[in-house]
């Protein structure tokens, strides 16, 4: 991209601008931090007061800034800066507000104050784009805390996009009140109805692109001391929420072990069947990760005198490579199979909940390497290995795209800990992208089409 | 054994007795279930209710035989039936009268009925011994049950042999009230401080022998379609109650392989480790048996899209050889040392509790194959895989065996099921080497002696 002189001091102009928004940004964070608190870290239960309070900061927030606000069926919050051209599909940017339970104040929320600042930065420069930009602060993204039963994850997104799965809205149950997501959206003020009747209240081919700016839920960056991620692709994931393996209780001592039925043996046979397979693919250079997140023998009947008779356990196998999850999903009913019969025990792997990996549009990580060259930003192009709503906006068809942030000790705990410094840098980036393509009028999409019919 | 006429007609109508007191073992079986009835099952805890009223009934039963009864420091009731050489050292019969949370009504209990059979059955017939025989009802056997913190086991039968460790009234604590092991004695009563400082109430050179009758506990009669067992060995146990794998808890999606300590995986890699030696150890022909009774990540912390950083797990490993036992230690600690190095955790394998392996009396199990062959009582030589009361009498030098009476289901369930015409079989058994033994005036080692001075 070549820059004219005028766009070029216009742009610079922004980034001073967005440079100069630090101190709201932190005074942002710190706003939601004192509204959720909940030692040690914060707690935002989807659809919940913690949520509702942050939804709230960032409305008041926009409205100080003069913009003008919504709010959708399933409780999304969007905030619009009209552009020049309103007629064109949106630019928009965002993230969650929910958090987990005693989790940090920085995983989602950053996504939706990063937002924010970079409205505000184009306020105070007074950069007005083409395209409208939307900011979106979606619900009930941490699906995995806080709801149970069967569901694909990011509620909010997914019911924005009309991504919902048939019954959904029934399958999903809240953790905290035992409600269905039905129910949780009624009871805090919107419209499941709508949401199940209504058409999407985004639609793809009103959208022209997706930025995300999030925490790296990992220690990559940190690890590599490199303070910005420009993100390819996010995994998939294959899940079994509540596998089991069912043997048959017996006396420790008096059982010989042809006549058990071990349910611990049998897991672990498979947990380390899955482990073999794991380090050939990494060998292969092949995308994996493989978590047995939960591990339980019976509380209530389980001994140190007693052959196990069951285990609950939990599985999460996620790569960037649909034909690998495929794979694996195979090699594990295979094993299983294989281990039930040589154990007799059984094993329940259903369901099976499948989220396709999502890969980042390739033209827009060109736009941020680039954007991150011009500011000067060291930056390290990698995968994503937790799901986000950018996913969602990949799946119908959005050219979307994320931005890292280094973090420290991982996310989802109180210990998340992001440097002001690194979010200002990854604001800039987003600030930048939005302002090009968003200013520019035409999708990088609609530019290769031009090319092409030149 | 050769008998003179007198003898053997005075044995065939002491069989006679046992035989016709069928009905009676049937009642008492029924009044300890209707005592500790707690569906599914009964609940005999051991120093509560449950236990107690056992206990009293048994007293109350060998009261209406005519029989003295006394109770030692640590609350096991004696039931003693006087010979006619007060001078001579006793035979002791019994077992336990405590039982797991809601357990059956046969593990324990079924030892103590028979030797009161036995009793009743002399006395029905007029045959007195020259020693005195001694019923023992010991407290507190279920110790894995009802007792956690640091103990060694059979926590009554091994106060009153002098066999607990320094501390161990301190360190054990029961597990419904907190209290530790001393303060659930005196508060039933009996006298914690006497345990300590007195002498124990059973001196090893004043018992001539120990049998206990026992359900077994395995399936192996069962399988093997035979009413009766007599006992060669009880395999001694291995076994760490609150072992822990410490490693880091992370993101189940952004964490790299190669950054993770997943103490899951490095549990289950310990699992399959002895599963691998153990499975080595049968095909040499070695006894052993190994046990992951409990397997659990921490329900307060875990989830399905964390990698899991705890795991609380319990092991019992359990052989008739010492050697194995300790060989599968040193495998134990360099497999931990192996895994904890490449996986980066941590293992905690103390304290490791350790019950030696105890053999059963070679005189006293051939005396019981020739009174089985004598009474024609189908009868299978085997090891008894749990522990029992009669360890702790062998473990001090006590010529001891038992018998085990066929049973479904297992032991410590609701379930377990025994046949009153196998407990029937298995307590003419007992009788008849009570009677020949105690009668006889001399134990097998005295005639060992005289054979050899001869």
């Amino acid at each position: 991209m070549t820059l004219d002189i005028e766009t070029a001091a216009s742009l610079a102009e922004l980034d001073s601008a967005v440079c100069a928004r630090q101190s709201y940004a932190s005074s942002v964070f710190d706003a939601l931090r004192t509204l959720s608190e909940d030692a040690p870290g914060v707690t935002r239960a989807s659809f919940m007061e913690g949520e509702q309070a942050a939804h709230d900061e960032i409305k008041r927030r926009a409205r100080e800034l003069g913009l003008g606000v919504s709010t959708d069926a399933v409780g999304n919050l969007s905030v619009r800066m009209p552009g020049r051209r309103p007629d064109l599909p949106v630019w928009i940017t965002g993230s969650h507000l929910d958090s987990v339970h005693h989790g940090g104040n920085f995983d989602g929320a950053a996504g939706v104050i990063a937002a924010l600042v970079a409205m505000a930065a184009m306020i105070d420069a007074g950069f007005q784009t083409e395209r409208d930009v939307v900011l979106m602060a979606f619900r009930a993204e941490e699906c995995s805390t806080w709801f149970v039963g069967r569901h694909g994850g990011h509620l909010g997104s997914r019911a924005a996009l009309g991504l919902l799965w048939p019954g959904e809205l029934g399958t999903a149950v809240h953790i905290s009140t035992g409600l269905s997501f039905r129910e949780m959206v009624d009871k805090a003020g919107f419209d499941a109805a709508r949401i199940e009747s209504g058409p999407p209240a985004l639609q793809a081919d009103r959208i022209a692109g997706y930025v995300e700016l999030h925490i790296e839920q990992g220690p990559i960056l940190e690890h590599r001391e490199i303070p910005v991620g420009i993100v390819t692709g996010i995994r998939g994931a294959y899940r079994i929420r509540n596998a089991k393996t069912l043997g048959a209780y017996s006396h420790s001592g008096a059982v010989p072990r042809e006549l058990r039925q071990d349910a611990v043996f049998a897991t672990a046979d498979l947990v380390m069947a899955l482990d073999r397979e794991w380090s050939r693919r990494l060998i292969a250079k092949q995308d994996i990760v493989v978590t047995f997140g939960k591990f339980s023998t019976d509380p209530d009947v389980h001994s140190i005198v007693k052959v196990p008779g069951e285990v609950k356990f939990a599985l999460d196998i996620r790569s960037q490579e649909q034909k690998v999850l495929d794979e694996m999903e195979a090699h594990l009913r295979n094993a299983a199979d294989e281990i039930a019969r040589q154990r007799e025990v059984t094993f329940t792997l259903d369901p099976l909940d499948r989220v396709r990996p999502a890969v980042m549009d390739p033209d827009l990580v060109r736009a941020l390497q680039q954007a991150a060259d011009e500011l000067e930003i060291p930056s390290l192009t990698m995968a994503s290995g937790g799901g986000h709503d950018a996913a969602d906006f990949a799946e119908v068809g959005v050219p979307s795209v994320m931005i890292f942030v280094r973090n420290s000790h991982g996310s989802h705990n109180p210990e998340e800990s992001m440097e002001l410094t690194d979010f200002m840098q990854a604001t800039r980036l987003l600030t930048r992208l939005i302002a090009t393509e968003a200013g520019n009028g035409m999708t990088n999409q609609e530019k290769q089409i031009c090319r092409e019919r030149s």
